[in-house]
């Protein structure tokens, strides 16, 4: 019985999220689905995104939460158009919010639309919101088996950034280990090892994250 | 639509979860949910759990996980009863994968059933299990934010062990921040500092944990 509902929803949250990528494209926007486990550095890497590349590109953030708007309040100082998202209890985000939070923002004034999802490597994974581009988030701490554990969410990603990087050697992390795993399963996937901290490894993601914002909005 | 739905496998959740209460009472059981983020420590914690109290109670495991059996062949090698749950993607334990999987233990010769919940603050706080007691896991990685954001797990917990303890030199985590937020949510709740890699904390948890179940299986 479980199994023919959650398939129901599925199905309707593809067709929402045709919409909402047919309403982005139209205005040449750039969704980017930013998830991982609660800390892993979602918030840290979008703040990373916005300081590299808001010079070249116009930028908007919807932050997904089941309660509060602590992440927004940060978002916000930075002079960033910012939409709050409160789930209300539930772990993923689906297209139908994102479509509703669409007219909150002024599209023609925006390239890239980044959407901070809900802190959790399993639902989130299953639920399209009409993205360009998903950036998955694994931190150190988190440890090494994580893609073998929960591996839809690295299947469909873009590009997985090793989060806390500068913990490596407090950790047993084996990176091959990620890589392999991450490789086996999606071979599209860029890696990039990244410390939001010291800054190090973000040039080399966002310079990569850049270009396919580029190609995208040429369209 | 989609909140009747919930509402609906919720309502058929509490019903199950009562009746594997009393399977376990019959045999005077104690069953612990153990929650928490992807990689926590929850594997750690219950290792360590059993380390210190197999000595004292007959402990078996049910390990949860989207996919693989990594934290059951743990277990195994300890000599310990475990059986390994695939959720097959769905993001938390429900009360009738429990009640299905009691029929691999002989509940006569456990004092102690241990499960490992799905890594995920998040979807397994909404289910009982038949639990008697509920650990959450906080690792310092994580950040002081979470209890904010993800209400409901620290809510109904009775136990909250903040782990990687170890790690407070490299992170900014406000322990007063989160002791505060917990309490505020939930005056029941200890609050255990603990490391599962050096140990710290870990008799001081086991020796509350270890009170708690006499306390269960006396009745």
């Amino acid at each position: 019985m479980e199994i023919k509902i959650v398939k129901q929803i599925l199905e309707w949250n593809e067709d929402v999220s045709e919409e909402v990528k047919a309403a982005l494209s139209e205005h040449k926007v750039c969704l980017i689905n930013v998830m991982g486990s609660p800390g892993a550095g979602k918030t840290s890497l979008i703040t990373d995104i916005i300081n590299r590349l808001r010079e070249t590109y116009r930028i908007g953030v919807i932050e997904g939460d089941i309660a509060g708007a602590i992440d927004a309040d940060k978002i916000d100082k930075m002079g960033i158009p910012v939409v709050q998202l409160q789930t209300d209890g539930a772990c993923h985000i689906e297209a139908m919010s994102i479509r509703h939070m669409l007219s909150f923002f002024n599209l023609g004034e925006i390239d890239v639309l980044i959407v901070e999802n809900i802190g959790n490597l399993v639902c989130p994974a299953e639920f399209n919101i009409g993205e360009d581009m998903r950036v998955a988030i694994l931190s150190v701490p988190e440890g090494d088996d994580k893609v073998e554990k929960y591996p839809l969410m690295f299947a469909t990603t873009d590009a997985l950034v090793i989060n806390k990087y500068d913990m490596m050697p407090y950790f047993e992390f084996d990176e091959e280990r990620v890589r392999r795993n991450v490789s086996d399963l999606n071979a599209k996937a860029h890696v990039f090892p990244v410390s939001t901290k010291t800054g190090q490894g973000a040039l080399e993601f966002c310079t990569w994250l850049s270009e396919k914002i580029a190609e995208k909005i040429k369209k």
